[in-house]
């Protein structure tokens, strides 16, 4: 796989390019491999893997990315996290800086006076984050650390217990920085099982995968994309990569985060864990080290990775997508709702008074700020605007805040902030105080609400949107003489319905024609695709339905179901062709009336389907 | 303005945030304004605005934010984008390091053996810089300076020229430095007038508008969003980014990117500019400063902005979005270009294998890459793969090649890959390799040209769009009797028309009803906004057009334009009364069909919004 090259080989040019990359590096001979003690010295300078993890849990990897090594000090960033957890954050930071020291790892650097570690990446750091970490029920502190590392990884993780014997006997140095730490009360209690638990969580056991995975947690605000689990409290995150950032590669920080540009840590296991915050975790395995005891290849295959793939932390394509999928008015696209034709001459009119705006992807303080402002400036032009969040994935809390005080501040302006699609979203922006009268199940019921209130501010009392009328009145018959009128009605069925009667079935055989007189029905799709039936159309009195199966024989293509109680009159298809033999020039009146109808609906639909291809 | 704090003073919940932050503070009495020449001590205490720039240009200001004071250290960052320009990166790496020192900001903090300065924050490192920087043509290297800070302000700035003396007559300790720099070789001549260039670079005269202007350059991959003047060489963005996260606060700088998180820089003239790389920029200003040099204000309301408005580098929300904002296929929506009967029913059955994707936002790797994996698993299920450019903003280098390398790998799989809409980004696909011939205006001719390649793919040499017809074959008559035809053969007009030549222009009447015998025509909106033409339809040989303006009587509403040699028949409204006259039967077969084409087209745009809508 490693040497490969060819891009048929492997359909991914993501793949390809790692494939790639690998072969770069496999045959680079420097650096040595650690030997201070036996066990990690049997590594073989020839293992070589490396892995990608993307946010929402994809794998890329090539080259010995299953082989297990001892985690070593990459274990420093994570527990780090459980520390915060056990501690809270103050709690932690006054014994424990965060500011980069300069010094190497097993510097014995200790803040004078306070005797705090300057960070938690050095190995003081580390002794005494682990002493912060706390037992909690049977649980030991070791017990705590390999559960949390395993959850980050997403699997079961174990300690190679020869690599921590080993370490364990030759830790005189270690044991001389947790004395220092008792000394100056950084720890609590006497280091001895604190430094066990340290050289404990240095041996646990790893593949270059789980270092990816593991950087996939941190990317993805500490859920584990494959687990779905919360192995790291989303609000020490930030914690984490920032000392991550300013002290992860010891006296190599600096330069790292300028040229690399990822927040990582190392081990002298060979392992390099990196991160792309909110995007992907980098994990690079291979043994031999440089003098600063960073994996040889993993710095050289980071940096590569970093300035061919772009993911520097500043580079400039890290900028967010605007929030903004979609923006249209109440004159572009109307409810389902039909109306009688002052209503819909009125919502051509004045429909851009209600202004919709389709939302997409994370909301938060930077994608929804443009979002906000374009409300303001649509303000004194509009009474009614919708937030769509139906490709919203989430919102965090100064976003949900911030619409918040837009609903406010609009409502002061005379305008009302109305959500549609927000049910995922909606329990934080009640919390934030939105009323649940501002929700819509979909941006069809929202506009319909729009609409309504919109018509019914201009027509006040003479507001009814669906009076009863005659058969002389709907719009099919109006042309026709009194006399063809009078035939007609003796020869047309009479049909009611109660709210909720499904009057046409889809599926079933098309052979009427319905002609509405009172009350209202609604076209829906019964089952689409799990969302639950879709409303398609409303007719209100005065209208026709079910012509299109009627002319053209195809089975009926959705359901229609009474609103509220509905009367109509009906003509099948004996009816249809006797009005031909009978009465010709009725029947082309009629028809001409259909065909005028239908080039209504076509030119209506032509205009949304302008709207929403933009 | 700065004590106001009902919602209903500023429209903005934003603007209205940051006055009640202006006020948590404005009565802060902490901190001394720098007083080591007199210049600096005459600021008033009280002066404190705060100013935030978006990415696009829009600023959002409270308080003091016009106000000029000197910019001091917060030069060091901007002129260290200067010298990068000027020297390129290892020339200024191998004289200037970047390691934070964990040093006040005026150490001599020389490395041992080299001389190095350890970063560009301090002052050695910041005069080492000005000795990067180099004259050119006429202008000094001040000069030069000057017009860089004012490009990454957007406005021409100035020097206070007392300030400047007063700092030059009192900077023994910064000549002493440039004279260390002088001994290692650090710069190449004597340091006096490096020196001058320094001192007067710190007394260049900024205000709080300005600091979030610039913040907002870096955070635009510097590109001024005001005057879009490319201020800073995009490619040293990220340098100069990544030494204010890491050394830009001094000996402060890892718990500052720990607390606030975001890369900074403060200067003693009251001054912090503040950047969310990609998002904003922010220039906060109140002179009072703590021990360690920095605004007491300033911090504290970094320190808040970034908390309240969830700011932090690391913070969760910080994701890209999906670049994928529609898909669909071409069983759901098809080209303008009406097909004949059974090419329709091809394309039904067969659609699927044309996958058109929508792509959104800025592309980058990873925005790309689940686009790629989406790709790859449609490739075993369609032939053609259509990615519409429309909503992207930006491609970089890295996707272009990604975007070039899917196309290869899906060839060798037999899917065709094309691209619409794509023209601003053309050149970089094509620059990568990617054929001219992949490229397409919009999607309507994308999609046209991959349903004919699927259909002659299918039919082969039995492929003809648009043969000619007979009377008798048009949809419109194909259910007449031999009598009826003939009659309406005696009584049509029959017309022609060339490539190119418009039979009906947007606005006339309709009068007439069409019936295509040979060629194909194009119904386009003259001037869509400014896009130029748009194709709304296709019609080829057997169909009739102009119907919809000829039953409603409303003016057409679209030119219709011969594509090539083009023949048709023509109904006009005396014909078709005179039909329902003397051949009534024939004009309600006629009508049926004339429904029966409306219905169809009916249910084509229900279900092509459907698919928009999804």
């Amino acid at each position: 796989m490693a040497d490969s090259s060819s891009p048929a080989a492997s359909r991914s040019p993501i793949e390809h390019y790692l494939q790639q990359l690998h072969a770069r590096y496999a045959a680079l001979d420097e650096g040595r491999v650690a030997d201070y003690i036996p066990e990690l010295a049997k590594a073989r300078p020839d293992w070589f893997g490396i892995c990608i993890a993307t946010r929402d849990g994809h794998i890329y990897e090539v080259g010995d990315t299953r082989q297990h090594f001892t985690i070593q000090s990459i274990s420093k960033a994570l527990s780090y996290g459980l520390a915060l957890e056990d501690r809270g954050e103050k709690h932690v930071l006054e014994r424990i800086s965060v500011e980069p020291s300069g010094d190497a790892f097993n510097a014995i650097s200790l803040k004078s006076g306070s005797g705090a570690p300057y960070n938690p990446m050095i190995n003081a750091g580390a002794i005494a984050t682990c002493g912060q970490v706390m037992p909690k029920g049977n649980a030991t502190r070791i017990e705590r650390i390999l559960a949390y590392l395993s959850g980050c990884a997403g699997r079961t993780l174990d300690i190679d217990q020869a690599v921590y014997l080993s370490e364990s006997e030759t830790g005189h140095r270690n044991r001389a920085i947790g004395w220092m730490l008792r000394n100056f009360g950084i720890i609590e209690e006497e280091p001895t099982e604190i430094l066990e638990t340290y050289f404990q969580q240095c041996a646990i056991r790893v593949t270059c995968r789980d270092l990816a995975l593991m950087g996939a947690t941190l990317a993805n605000n500490g859920r584990n994309p494959l687990t779905r689990e919360q192995a790291i409290a989303p609000e020490y995150v930030d914690n984490v990569l920032s000392v991550m950032s300013s002290c992860g590669m010891y006296d190599f920080s600096g330069e790292w985060l300028y040229r690399v540009g990822l927040p990582a840590k190392s081990g002298v296991g060979g392992g390099i864990l990196a991160v792309l915050p909110g995007q992907l975790g980098i994990g690079i395995f291979s043994p031999p080290l440089d003098a600063q005891g960073n994996s040889v290849r993993g710095i050289r295959v980071c940096a590569d990775l970093s300035r061919e793939l772009a993911l520097h932390l500043f580079a400039g394509g890290a900028a967010p997508q605007s929030a903004l999928r979609l923006s249209y008015d109440g004159s572009q696209v109307s409810s389902a709702r039909r109306r009688p034709r002052l209503h819909q001459q009125t919502l051509r009119a004045s429909g851009h008074r209600i202004r919709m705006l389709e939302l997409q992807g994370e909301l938060i303080f930077s994608s929804l700020e443009p979002i906000v402002r374009l409300a303001l400036k649509q303000a004194p032009y509009c009474q009614y605007l919708v937030l769509n969040f139906r490709n919203v994935a989430s919102i965090d809390e100064v976003a949900a805040r911030l619409v918040t005080e837009l609903q406010a501040s609009l409502a002061a302006q005379g305008v009302a902030l109305v959500f549609c699609r927000a049910s995922k979203l909606a329990a934080k922006l009640v919390a934030q105080g939105v009323a649940q009268t501002s929700f819509f199940a979909n941006s069809d019921a929202a506009l319909e609400h729009c609409e309504n209130a919109l018509l019914q501010g201009m027509f006040g009392e003479r507001w009814d949107d669906s009076p009863a009328v005659s058969l002389a009145d709907t719009f099919l018959l109006s042309g026709l003489a009194a006399e063809d009128l009078d035939w007609l009605d003796a020869e047309m069925g009479t049909q009611t319905a109660g709210p909720g009667d499904v009057i046409i079935r889809a599926g079933d055989d098309a052979d009427t024609l319905y002609l509405l007189l009172s009350g209202s029905i609604e076209v829906r799709l019964p089952n689409d695709a799990g969302l639950g039936a879709r409303r398609l159309d409303v007719f209100i009195a005065g209208m026709s339905f079910g012509e299109m199966g009627f002319l053209d024989g195809s089975p009926r293509s959705a359901d229609i179901v009474a609103l509220e109680p509905a009367s109509y009159r009906v003509i099948d298809r004996a009816l249809f062709s006797r009005l031909g033999h009978e009465r010709p020039h009725t029947k082309i009146k009629l028809l001409e009336q259909l065909a005028q109808q239908l080039s209504a609906k076509v030119r209506r639909s032509n205009a949304e389907a302008r709207a929403f291809k933009g």
